[in-house]
């Protein structure tokens, strides 16, 4: 019976374990690199052994970072006191872009989701309480996403926090976002915007 | 401003150059290669180099390969005198699965696709016009898509091979698939299986 080459199903059985890329898929990776695109398939071999090496975590925030301390972390005009605690790293840069937050980041690397299998033990939470005792902390903001299981994370870590004194818990306002009509908002997102609302 | 550490962020921009793999799905991916399956990337890295190194084109068929002649090209109990012409590898691979065909292939590595400016002398037609002019070649089966660019090709190449003495040219039969109704057929399925009708 034919088949590819050894080292082609094994490149496609590497490139098929990484999230959300099927058989299909990975086979038509696998042909791009070995023959559309070989100088590609280096290139990318470098990088991937090139990042592996020196990219870790953030010693305090738990940032991806090439130093011990992330540039964050390290800048003194950065409020040290006020925790922005999110779950992923790319959170970081999306919220960096706004240049709004000046305090530096805790990165959970995950959500609460007891549907899928994930435990609050397999996310930095133990590390983000530590950090809440240290005594230097005087706010932790939940800037996890807007759905069930951003919120149910934000819930039990606030709930552990609960202990600590001194600490303000807060969270990313919800509500409307810019440009929406109010016609065409769900039920829940007006519900929080009322429950949310502000002064004029 | 803060960024991603200058070794993920070009292991972004690598995984971004695969075809179908936009920005947001190369950061994912990179974050899982660094952070979550940090021994995948290196597997991925090893398996990428090895492919690019033993993996090449078959001299007769240009199937992929790890011997200068694919298995199929080198067996003698095939028949060396029918040639079925495909788009690309994973099709041959497809056509064995069936085990209905004991001629070889010839593999165009690609279809001719003037919208998307892929011209013809970017395919193995020059190589497949060789082959048919070598006088072992009986019969050449167009196995390309039943698509707009697979007709063009099949037709294209035809026309080249018309110039060639003593070769049947034929192409895989178009019509309703196993299990269709031909209340669900669209026309031109239904054209194509009525002109191509046989004796029951």
């Amino acid at each position: 019976m034919y088949s590819f080459p050894l080292s082609l199903r094994k490149l496609i059985r590497e490139i098929g374990k990484m999230p959300s890329i099927g058989e299909k898929s990975a086979t038509r990776l696998a042909y791009h690199l070995v023959y559309r695109n070989r100088e590609l398939a280096e290139t990318l071999a470098n990088a991937l052994k090139e990042a592996v090496d020196s990219v870790h975590l953030c010693s305090k925030c738990f940032a991806l970072t090439d130093q011990s301390v992330c540039s964050i972390c390290a800048d003194p005009s950065r409020e040290q006191g006020v925790l922005c605690v999110v779950e992923k790293p790319i959170d970081v840069l999306t919220i960096e872009r706004t240049g709004e937050y000046k305090g530096v980041y805790h990165v959970l690397h995950g959500l609460w989701a007891p549907t899928r299998g994930r435990e609050p033990s397999e996310l930095k939470i133990e590390e983000l309480l530590i950090r809440a005792n240290s005594g230097k902390i005087r706010e932790v903001i939940f800037a996890t996403g807007a759905t069930v299981e951003g919120d149910a994370t934000a819930l039990f870590v606030a709930n552990e926090l609960a202990d600590v004194a001194g600490i303000a818990v807060t969270r990313l306002a919800q509500g409307i976002p810019k440009g929406g009509e109010v016609e065409y908002a769900d039920e829940i997102t007006l519900a929080r915007a009322f429950s949310g609302r502000g002064t004029l």
